[in-house]
């Protein structure tokens, strides 16, 4: 069985042997880049078919297509994360947190937004004094059960 | 000299005795929701008439206001936030972190999104299968300078 | 405005003044005893009848009241906690988690148990080897969305 | 003499080949499907007689049934677990972890609930809004000895 | 309510004032000096009976009595001790560890030794080389269940 | 130079091909059976004759012999451990260590009990209603130096 | 592909057996040289170019200069730095921290010190009492965004 | 005896009340700015002169100019700072710590810059693009002694 | 009774109005000035002479001659030290204590130096180039103990 | 080019060749035994020669010479040692830590003990009631720089 590590090592091979950007490599298999790219890195796991397709696109054999069906253990480096753009992240809900769930809870009541019924979005906003980067988080409010 | 502490619970309180909502006390000195919050929390500070105005609405004196105008000292709790709604932020930058970094990587180049020249907006999408929290956050791209 | 910790502290008191167990607090308002005890813990809020319900129970004021429906930030000690009985169950989550996370899999496919849909009941078992406790959790299954 | 982690890759690679679930395997042996998860995932030992049923099943040789007879040092990632299904467990012991301890002391006394002689379930409540996960934790109270 | 902390402390002065020692007050009340002496510093509970006792020998009203039969909730500072008395005893625990654990299992089969229904004794061996001190440790042999 | 993860793998495999137990091996080498484990394990050394009788017992050859005698670094895994066994160790240190500082103190003056100038004994008690583990620690009391 | 690791090694032999130190490398391809370290320590990327003018250099293969060229993930050692020329700039940052957030805000206002659009250079100033390292920042101003 | 924390307090209040800028108190008592805001926050000591001189500015009392002169204890919050003007100094010890480390090595041999030695100074570099910061660090370069 | 702190807070204030050095104020009861400054700071215990002879010459109750005489319950700042002269300290540990081990076992065997049979003296070397700190330690060599 | 550990690792293995003692090693190149110990565990570097004359005592080639003029990057483990001898060192700097700070404040004034400018000697005190360590640290005294 091939592991999740080795999985992603292939396939970021062969995405440079074929010169294919994520998104090239998320639209020939009909998902979106963000999730596409999260599987590929162990972080989520294909169906059986988006599995293949992406080996197709690829080049790649069963084993790998095997390896993106499995489901992942999710684990990061650390509590704080060191590299500049993922702090910045990290940073945002530092600052912010308390802002955010003061106004879910004003907009939805007691309860949170999920991060399993979740899709995200990364986009490119050009602008003159400097392009920026716009992020979409949408995420299904679950309110706390009371029994 | 009022603390930001203080200032906060001052706020709360008048926010409280004027049934006011955060989105209604933004919009009543012409600002985002998500700011507005975020300083009156202490995260961020206001310019002197945004201050002024904030005290105007609330009924509040000028040490409310000049506290406003301090430039904060920004901390959290702990490297790893505790309260659910605000884990599952800090969980998806942890399952997602590298998914972003590459993403962006791929549109812009080497750098980061920046967290200083940033905004954030919080909305509602109606959903028949249980509502939506919609966070969208937009960073100016700052790339590394080589020098 | 009244704090989590002074309510929590004025239900106490009038708790042991009123010779009340958890059970017949809980069930004087119709409620679960573990729910009713978490929401005294300021761990999660009551509807507006139920916060009253039970401030009628105790023969606590208003206060007590509203801040029994204010939405909680939840927060706890440390990472490992200390107490023997709570370890306990740290230990549990430490040596079956991922005993827990194959058969959920296996089961339901890649998803969560929901901690927020979610309910749980604490029951005696008697043995005359020694009696046992019974806890029941019970989650809503949450599939990880692909998209 | 073959450690717990090589004795946990030939069990997984087996089960794959056979296609069988850890409740046929369990049911195969006649245990539990949790213990006998958490025994192959080397947190739990077997008696001789488990230890080489199981490997008939499975078709493996005698260094993995002495294996699954070892007594395991139980060890696992960090203080605070990351994977999100590992997670929420962790969460709900950190929010329920003083009410558990409340409603335990209220119908038991002063003591715990033991996490060695336990026994754990996990089944799949089928429900039109959603399937729900119900776990049952079954474990001996053990009063706190004076003397 | 009397908490903890106060208890601990009207019972150590009452105690300076009745120039008692630990040994005395156990006796006083029939109970061992360590079990005696935990119940003091809030780390365990007395019965009706013996909370009143060593408040009569103490002279010490029955708020105390009181606080003395409540449950408590057991923390301590940090992970590793500093004050080296207590230090030494985490590093035996960090140095022997798995020398006791190899020699239970070799002496009872897998399981551990209850740290609940456990009791403690503390005695001085006159020695003309130094005193030395002897801590007899006592629980319950805890086989691990298997389901 | 042989090292001691190796000397102990040696040991262990030599130890399971003999039969032996860790009693039967100390016993054959006029040593206890705490130490001769704690030193198998890497956490204390032997004097050259009784390093060979070891090996001789064991048939095994001089390098391991030279291993036993070699002063140890002494480290553990982590501050808090896991392992069930240990970890209630770690928790009778926390639970009982101002107890046991206090009583100490009482009977000697101020100072500590020597983890160096130290013998451990653990014995199995044999008790209709379960067996019994007795860990007697003897170590000698060191009084501060006042200068 | 290769990896920011061999890279380093690659890159540290070669400039060892060319006898170049990191500023006679740096002007070779016309970069500073901490800029240059820091790409060939993996910290930060470069261009085309100059990836293929400093291989030219130092006679390494264009696997090196692809690798200078990927976008590092950038990571260290922990949270506090031990070896004591980095600790001492830690240091630094700990004790005129505050110091130097006030002189920033008096200077431009709210806002941070960009560690992205940001040059760094080291001199050597000799002194007869001792010669000193010089060491100078530069950062754009980042004013923090109001909305 | 007037604490650090008083002292910071009082000063933070008569330069308020004065209208004064660091810069200018410091230019007031013929030291640099950095230093003076330092002693200020209680992280270093003013020479008596020094110490009345900033009195007099300010029109404090001799309380204030005897805590100026106490020998700091220096500390700070935690191991990695969160206020992001902090950070950012934070990350670029991380990101150009082995690059600082093998430069000022280059220029001077094995040891380390003082932190004890060592001055500071801040600037406004202006820029049509963005004003700068620019901070310079000059510390006696330390060598290793060998005996 | 009084606890420590207050205890070191009423000999700093007295000390400061005597104008007494620490050297002068061990000299007058006849104690060496590291142990006397460490029983002054709560890290160790006079006996009863000691104590009143302290307070005497400072002027001081016999309140305080009581806390001089509790066992303290040692106890310091996080892991790793802050203030940078005892982070120097800390860094020597670092560096040298392998080194320190070795040379150790090399004259004495295995074992340790005691810290608590231990004598320590600070004193002054006057040198042209810079006067240097001499800290001296002894302790007792204590070899383990082979049972 | 040899790195450090594996240089460690051929020096400890021709002294155990030759027999020698680290004293007999230092003194066959004219250094001090910490020190040269000091440079054996990668903890500092050699001048030319003396790395030279260290092989040729022990007869190892130049790539040990040559790692032993290499500028060592300082690391050791975790925060708090583990092995009793260097926790020992530990406990003195958290036990004495404030004292040695007040103590060097009299003599000295503000400022630090450099452990760069720096030495160490350990000897052996011979004494009937049990042998003693003593070492002996001494270090430049670095003032505070006012500016």
């Amino acid at each position: 069985m091939m592991n999740k590590e080795l999985m992603t090592a292939k396939i970021l091979e062969a995405k440079v042997d074929k010169g294919m950007t994520w998104e090239a490599l998320a639209e020939s298999i009909g998902m979106s880049p963000v999730f596409t790219t999260s599987v590929c890195f162990g972080m989520n796991s294909f169906s059986e078919d988006k599995a293949f397709a992406l080996c197709e696109t690829l080049g790649l054999d069963k084993d790998v297509a095997q390896a993106l069906q499995d489901f992942p253990k999710k684990s990061w480096d650390g509590g704080v994360p060191q590299d500049p753009l993922i702090y910045r992240l990290y940073e945002v809900v530092g600052v912010y947190g308390d802002t955010m769930k003061a106004l879910i809870h004003e907009k939805f009541g007691d309860g949170i937004m999920s991060a399993i019924d979740f899709t995200m979005d990364i986009e490119k906003e050009e602008n003159p004094k400097g392009d920026r980067v716009v992020v979409t988080m949408n995420g299904k409010f679950l309110p706390y059960k009371a029994w």
